[in-house]
C-alpha cells in the first residue's frame, strides 16, 4: 500500500481531439479545422488515492462535448474554448478550472479556371503558421490567451551581431552582414478587463497581431534577434490595444556563410548552409506598463509560450 | 573473413545537403533553399570488399561540391541537379552514374505598411507543398523527375463511394456525400526526347502542373480517389507537353461523420471527426500514350513515386 | 520606434548541443550521449530595448563552454549541468541565473561471439526512454530536477474503467477489463536540503526511481490511470529519499476492443487497434509531506512536467 | 472530359493499421504489436477511368480483414501478411497481386520485485529497432522480404577512412581513427526456392540475422563504412541460408572532434559533436551466388531497402 503521499497540481482531459466544421449553410462552404485538448482541474483527489472514479467526467465524454458543442458551429478558437470552460466548470460543482487548448489550421479556396475567385467546396490547406488558442481557468480567474507557431521568417541581410563580451571560451567573430532566421512561436494575454471578446474580434486581433509581428521583423535592422523579438511584442502591443502582454519562443536558426576560398572562390554573402542543431534560443516576454503578471495562468501553458 | 559474396546494387553519397543561396545583384534579393542529395553509381566494389577507398569519392567532397556549385547560381532544382550529375560523371572515370535529388522550400516576401508589394529582403517561408526533382543517370541515360510533396487538399462535398463489392469482411456503408481530403505527393517524368529543359521551362513546368492537378481536383465530382487521381495525372499531362508520366501517391485522409444522435442533436454533413491511422493509400501512374517506361528510373525513387 | 513597453521574463541560450565524450582511459571504452541545452537568465534589457550586446555572451559561446567542460569528463547529466550554472553565473556579473537542461540516450555493450560480455568498444543504442535533467537558478535558489521521457508500458490486464459520471454527453461503457497504456514521462524534484549529490548517486537514484515506478505500473491493479500514477510516484518517493516531488504527464494511450461480431468471431480480450489521436491525458504530482513546493522553478520545466 | 492517357502501375489499400494481439490462453500473456499495410494491384482501370467502383475491395474492408485474421493469432509478421495474400488473390478473381507490409514493436516483460522473471501481464514496450516484413505478389511469384529499420549502432574506435581521391573540392583530411556510428536499416530476401517457412523458423532467422550483423559491425575494423556493410551483409548469409540476398541503407551519421586548442585543451579521441544533416548515405545489397535479382520485388519496397 501506498505511503500517504500528498496528491499535488493536477489535470487531466482529452487531447487532440481532431475537430473539422463544415459550415454548409450556403453553396460556398467554410471549413473550420482543429485540434483541441480540454483538461480539467477540481477535486480529484480521491481518483489518485482510491481508483474512486466518481468525480472523474471520462475523457471519452470531453471528446463528446466537443463534437456536440461544434454542432452549433465553432466561431473563433477562443469562443469556442470559452464555452467549454463554462460548461465543465458549470456542469460538475467539483470542476473549479482547467485548460482550453486549440490548434487551428487555416484553408484557401482553391482558385479554378472556371472559379477564379476560389472555388465554392475544395479547398487546399495553407502552410506555414498554425493559430493557437488557450483558455486557463481557475476558481479566481480565466486568462484568455492567443497566438501562433511556426511562423519561419528569414531576412538576407539587415542583421548583424557585434559587441558582445568575450570570454576564454568565446570565438564567434563578429558578423556585420548576416541572415537571420527564425521560427516564430508566439502567445499573447488579453487583458483580464477586456472581457471575453467576440469571435470577430478575436479573428481580427489575430490578424492585426501578425501582421504586425511580421512587419516589424521585416522593418527592424536587427542588431540582435533580442531587438527583433522586442520590436515585434511591441508592434503586437500597439496593433491590439486589448492585449496586455506577448510572449515570444524564437530559434535561431543558423545560416552559416560556407567558406569557399579552398575552391578559389569568394562568397560575398550568397552561398550558406543551414544547421538543425544546435540553435540559438531567445524567449521573452513585452509587457504592456501596468499589466497583471497573471504568472499562474503562464505556468499552465507549457512551455515559455 | 567474409566469404566471396556478391556486390549488388549499390550507390552512396551525401544526403540532405541544406543550402540557402541569396542573389543579391539587386537590392531586391532572391532567395534559394534546398536540400540536396548526391549518391554516385560506377565501380566501388573495392570499398565494400577490401575497404580500398581509391574510386571512394567522399560523401563530403560531394557536399563541398553542392556549395560551390551553388556559387554560380541554383537556377531551378533540375538544372542544378543536372549539373551535379555532368560533375560527378564526367570527372571520375569510375563514376558512371547516380542520383541526384532535391526538395525546394519557397519563400515569399513580407507584405510591410512601407513595402506594401513585399519587402526587399524579408521572407516568411511558404508552408504547403514541397517542390521536388530529382535526376537518375545510368551509362545509357538520364531520366529528369519532378515534382510536389505534401500538397493538402479537401473537398467538403462533390464526393461519394459506392458501389464497391461487399464480402464477409465488409461492414462500410455506402456515402453518397462526404469528405475527401488527401495529401498530394506527385513526381512526373519528362519525356527523355524532351532533352534537358532551361529553368524557366521547368519552373513554369512545375507551376502549370500543380494548378492543372488543384484544378482537376476541385472539379471532378468524384465517384472515387481514384478517379479524382487519374483526372489530376490526365490534367498535368495536358497541360505539359514535355511530361511523359505523373504518379502519386494520395493518402485518403478519413473524415469520419459523428453520430451526434446520442446527444438528440443530427449531423447534416457538419461536424466530423478526423483519423492519423489507417489511411486509405491510392497509387497510380498516368502515362501519355506511347510513352516509354522507364522502369529502372522509378525503381530508384524510392517509394512509388 | 517601439514604444516603452517593459520587458517581462526571458532567457536565452543555445538549445540542443549534441555532444559525445568517449572515455578513453582504457582500452573498455564508455560513452555519454547527450544533447544539452544552457539558457541565461539576468540583466539583458539593454539587447532588447537597444540592441546592445555588451551583455549578451553569445550562444555560440554557451556552446563551446559546453564541449570544453566535457573534456574533463561528463560524469552524470545533473552535475555537468551544476558546473555549468555554476560557470556562468560565477563568471558574468549580470547573469543571475538560469535554466541547464540535457537529454541522455543510453548505449549498450554489443555482445558478440567473441566478447560474450560485450565488446570494448562497439555499441548498440538502447531504445526505450530518454533520460532527462534539469538545473534551474535564480538568485535565491539552485533546483535540481531529473527525470525520463517516453519509457512505454501496457498491461494486458489488470485496468478497469468504472464509477464515472454519466452526463448527456457519456457514452463509454464501463471496462472491467481494458488494456492500459501509456508513455510514461516523468520529472522528480530534488529536496533543496539534500543538496547537490555526487554523479554516482543522482545514477543510482534515476535507476531506483525507473525501477520503482515501473514495479508500481506492474504491481497496481488499475481503478483509474490516476492511481496507477499516484501508485507510481508514491513508490519513487519511497525508494529515494532525497526526492522531494514526482510529476507525470501521462497519455492513456488507447487500445480499443475490435468489435468482430460482424465476422461471426468473438473476440475475449485479444485483438485490439490503437488510436492515435485523440488520447487521455493524465498529469499530477505527488509530494512527500512537508515538501517545499517549487512554483517558480516548475514553471521553467517547459510543460506540465 | 480528360484525355484518354493510360493507365500505368498502380496500387491501393489501407496502411498503417495498428494492431496489438494478445494471446492470453495462460495467464502469462503474449503481446503481438504491428502496424500492417495492404496494398492490391489487378484491374482496377475501371475506377480510375470511370469511377466504376465494382472491383474495389474497400480499404476499409481491407483494414477489418487484417483485424478479424488477426483473432486466430498473428505468429510470425512474415506468415500473418502470407495469410493476408493468399485472402485477397484468393477471393476475387480482379486482385492478382498485392504488397502486404508490417512493421512489429517488441515488448519485453516488466521485472518486479514479486515476479524477477518478468511481470505475466506488464510489459515495456523495448525501443531500438523496428521488425519489418514485407510481402510481394504478382501473378507468377511471391516474395517474402524481412528486416529492420532503425538499429542505431556506434564503434568509438577501431575505424578509419584514407585513401580516397582527391579532387580540387576535397577539404576532408584523411582519419585514422574516428568514430563511426549508423543507424542501419536492412532488409533481406529469402530465396525463392526456400518456400514460405513457418513462424517460428522466420521469427529465428531475424534473430540470426540481427545477431550476425551486429557482431559484424563490431569485429570488422572498418576502412569505410562501405566495408562495414558488406561484412554484416556475409554475416547475414553466412547465418541464415534461407536468405538469398540482403540490402542495407546506412546513414554515416558523423561525429566530429570538437576542436578544443582555442581553450588550450588537447581533444585526444574525447569530445565529439554529432550532426544531424546533412549525412553520408551508404546503400548496397550483398547477394548468394546465383541468386535470383527479383528486382520487381524490390521496385515495390519503397526506397532501396
Amino acid at each position: 500500500m501506498p505511503a500517504p503521499y500528498q496528491l499535488g497540481p493536477n489535470q487531466y482531459g482529452k487531447a487532440q481531439v481532431r475537430l473539422v466544421r463544415v459550415d454548409r449553410d450556403t453553396p460556398r462552404h467554410r471549413v473550420s479545422d482543429l485540434s483541441v485538448t480540454s483538461q480539467l482541474t477540481g477535486d480529484f483527489t480521491a481518483a489518485h488515492t482510491e481508483g474512486d472514479n466518481a468525480h472523474v467526467v471520462a475523457t471519452d465524454t470531453q471528446k463528446n462535448t466537443v463534437y456536440a458543442f461544434a454542432r452549433e458551429g465553432v466561431g473563433a478558437p477562443e469562443t469556442f474554448l470559452l464555452r467549454l470552460a463554462d460548461h465543465f466548470t458549470g456542469s460538475f460543482d467539483w470542476v473549479t478550472g482547467g485548460r482550453w487548448e486549440a490548434e487551428q489550421y487555416a484553408w484557401s479556396r482553391i482558385p479554378t479556371a472556371a472559379s477564379p475567385q476560389g472555388h465554392d467546396h475544395a479547398f487546399v490547406r495553407d502552410g506555414g503558421e498554425t493559430r493557437t488558442a488557450l483558455v486557463v481557468r481557475d476558481s479566481d480567474a480565466t486568462t484568455v490567451l492567443a497566438g501562433l507557431a511556426d511562423l519561419v521568417v528569414l531576412k538576407s541581410t539587415g542583421s548583424e551581431f557585434v559587441g558582445f563580451p568575450r570570454d576564454e571560451f568565446t570565438t564567434l567573430a563578429d558578423a556585420d552582414d548576416r541572415i537571420l532566421a527564425t521560427s516564430v512561436t508566439a502567445r499573447w494575454r488579453y487583458a483580464a478587463d477586456a472581457g471575453p471578446l467576440d469571435a470577430t474580434a478575436y479573428d481580427r486581433a489575430y490578424e492585426a497581431a501578425r501582421a504586425a509581428m511580421l512587419d516589424a521583423f521585416a522593418e527592424t535592422y536587427s542588431l540582435a534577434l533580442q531587438q527583433s523579438l522586442y520590436a515585434m511584442g511591441s508592434a503586437v502591443l500597439d496593433a491590439v490595444p486589448e492585449i496586455a502582454e506577448v510572449r515570444f519562443s524564437m530559434p535561431n536558426k543558423h545560416h552559416f556563410l560556407v567558406d569557399l576560398t579552398p575552391f578559389d572562390l569568394d562568397n560575398p554573402g550568397e552561398v550558406f548552409s543551414v544547421a538543425d542543431r544546435p540553435y540559438g534560443l531567445i524567449e521573452a516576454s513585452v509587457l504592456r506598463d501596468g499589466a497583471d503578471s497573471a504568472d499562474a495562468a503562464w505556468a499552465l501553458v507549457g512551455g515559455f509560450c
